[in-house]
């Protein structure tokens, strides 16, 4: 794997690690860097914390090519991931003079740059700035981290702005077969084709939908062909069960699967 | 903070990870973590892959009172969760007997319990089991990792059976004021608020609907008198802006917030 194109994610977020929020940030920064063809290796939930916050960042950033953060740059006590971030990586922090001059353009004037407001100025030296489509005040980044706001339109538009500047690989494409098929039933024959497509990841799922039990099969590759080919030999398999897939769902190229 | 009354969660999941399924385990978890006087002081969302298993569990449970896992345990090829924690462990791994005969119930017959099914009876030496009332295969216990099931409703199920042999503390109660004020506005009062209850986690979390700005303003501790005075002077510092909040939701005990 090249390590360029892999990424890490670090929610900060007391909200998340309390069960007050339902995150929704992992799912949305997950499926662009599948889109991008960088495979996101790790995600942690850390409290709004200086030593959490750092051992996970310092961990995380030698490991892969990109580390994303969301949470914790806003204006208020509890927001102490830009200070924090100046500290794992042993940087000065201070006033950023374009961040600066973003802010009084949101807001106007000097008298409406409060202290408060003006704390989202504040990051480690040698940070470039991240844009903020939505609410003004800009994310940054420090070497591979990329540290964005956590409210999830914010952070959307944030990532917008920073995935041109990534590097990309091919998209991974993910095909789905639905079956009311028991997966122990299945596992033995699923597991001799995994067997056969070594660039294919295929993952089974049961879940329970009103009483009845459902599985889907879903394999995933950056490989078009092979990944075309084993979904046409699971749902050969499924039907080999005498039974119906009740879905497929398929983003490969190449003659329908039949 | 007492160890004993911690917890770290580790969620086995490719499917997380790729963005096809979005996680709601973390939230259930974290949630009833909180009920129960537990603080989930990490997540973590790791692939299923033995090295970067092995690595999460070794380097958590350590530091934590309960380290749970989510994902990995059925019967098919991408299942290694229980074989890797063995390996975690440095213990042997083998069909474990009382599994074994729950298995062997669950299937009727002898000739049912195929080595498919049969992986699911396969623990870590030493395991204790975690009842699975929803679909048979149990989870289990080493030490304090707590591995459970990916799929939410056997997941929850699991956490049912082990929550009442959990230490517990007082449960973290929250309020939360919402209004619609700018963050940046309130925050240097906010925090004069914060500096005075040592004992109450103040949060600011604004968010975007229907075009306008809004905030919640959520103010959690385990502490019911500290809590409930703090959140009274929330409200008041709200009206001091001229604003009257859109929504209170209190959980502590005394006299009404007014």
């Amino acid at each position: 794997m090249d390590k360029k194109l892999t990424a890490a994610l670090v929610i900060i977020g007391n909200e998340i690690l309390s069960g007050r929020t339902q995150d929704t940030n992992i799912n949305w920064i997950a499926t662009k860097m599948s889109d991008q063809g960088i495979k996101l290796i790790e995600v942690r939930v850390v409290p709004d914390e200086e030593d959490a916050i750092i051992f996970a960042i310092n961990e995380l950033r030698p490991k892969v090519g990109y580390v994303f953060t969301t949470g914790g740059i806003g204006p208020t006590h509890d927001d102490i991931t830009s200070e924090t971030i100046a500290k794992a990586f042993g940087a000065e922090f201070g006033i950023n003079a374009d961040a600066r001059k973003i802010l009084l353009d949101y807001y106007k004037s000097e008298s409406e740059l409060t202290p408060a407001r003006l704390r989202m100025a504040h990051m480690p030296v040698g940070a470039t700035l991240i844009d903020n489509p939505v609410s003004g005040a800009p994310g940054f980044q420090m070497e591979n981290v990329y540290v964005m706001a956590g409210v999830p339109r914010i952070m959307q538009g944030m990532l917008d702005s920073i995935l041109p500047t990534l590097s990309s690989g091919k998209p991974y494409l993910s095909n789905t077969i639905s079956c009311e098929l028991a997966e122990s039933k299945i596992a033995e024959t699923l597991g001799n084709i995994q067997k056969q497509y070594e660039s294919v990841d295929i993952g089974s799922y049961p879940h329970f939908r009103s009483g009845s039990v459902g599985l889907a099969l879903v394999l995933r590759s950056t490989d078009n062909d092979n990944l075309h080919a084993a979904t046409q030999d699971v749902v050969d398999m499924v039907r080999s069960y005498g039974v119906e897939p009740t879905g497929i769902s398929v983003r490969t190229d190449g003659k329908p699967i039949v």
